[in-house]
């Protein structure tokens, strides 16, 4: 219900699902405001083929380009444009107020510092179940292809 | 995180994302195992548009049949079909896992009840600032047409 919310809040008031502002977030946090596809899925809570569909959809509004990777033939790069950061700065203070009132004005700061726990301990596990599936080569997020992944264990939450 | 591992595995194994699971096991709960669409949607974590078309799917599975409501005209039901029922059993015990393994098994018994008293207080909230927006018609989830929704308070976690 939660993210259900937040995402309906979000579209309708900055024409963005979670996906793309997530997307957004995460180009506008780097050196550079890019970051090679591979690793941007690594850091992103959604599946590779809804991340990509995310990624051509910021393209065509402007907001995202992608360009070759002058590193790595093999990477592509994502790339927040000055319009994206801008989308970004105008829809964050909505969202966030909307995280606020939602989710942390109904909790005390223990049940805060407890769902902190909770979640840290769900999400340790579900990486580390992954990185064993990906060794079994079974892991739904798993790209083999990709030698920066071992390195990439930051998720946001 | 744990909702996209969750969404994999059930279209891995049962080829059905979660809204399919969930909008089966609502209909496999009820009498008649059948229930209007706009209830439904009520009891529904996803948006009335994402339910619709899950529907609209799994009619063409022949997993759900569509029916006209003998006592109101303006409703519509659906029903689930035997097959539906049928691919829900085979699909139930793997995601059951699935939820034990990615959430349950990573907390104490004490973290579940706290847990357990977070998501009540969120999910509360949430219901309640639906209802007040609801009143001012821009609650994203409002069908000020269904005279139901007011009783239909339940919704499942």
């Amino acid at each position: 219900m939660l993210f259900e919310r937040l995402d309906q809040e979000l579209t309708r008031d900055s024409a963005m699902p979670h996906t793309y502002y997530e997307v957004l977030v995460r180009l506008s946090e780097v050196p550079g405001r890019s970051m090679r596809m591979s690793e941007l899925a690594d850091r992103s809570l959604s599946s590779r083929s809804r991340l990509s569909h995310a990624v051509a959809r910021l393209e065509e509004n402007g907001w995202v380009r992608r360009e070759t990777c002058a590193t790595d033939r093999r990477g592509q790069l994502a790339v927040l444009t000055d319009a994206g950061f801008a989308a970004l700065a105008a829809a964050a203070p909505g969202h966030v107020e909307g995280v606020r009132s939602h989710l942390f004005d109904a909790l005390t700061s223990q049940q805060v510092q407890h769902l902190g726990e909770i979640s840290a301990l769900v999400a340790d596990r579900l990486r580390e179940s992954c990185s064993v599936a990906e060794a079994n080569s079974s892991c739904p997020e798993a790209d083999l292809t990709d030698p920066g992944r071992a390195n990439s264990t930051i998720h946001a939450v």
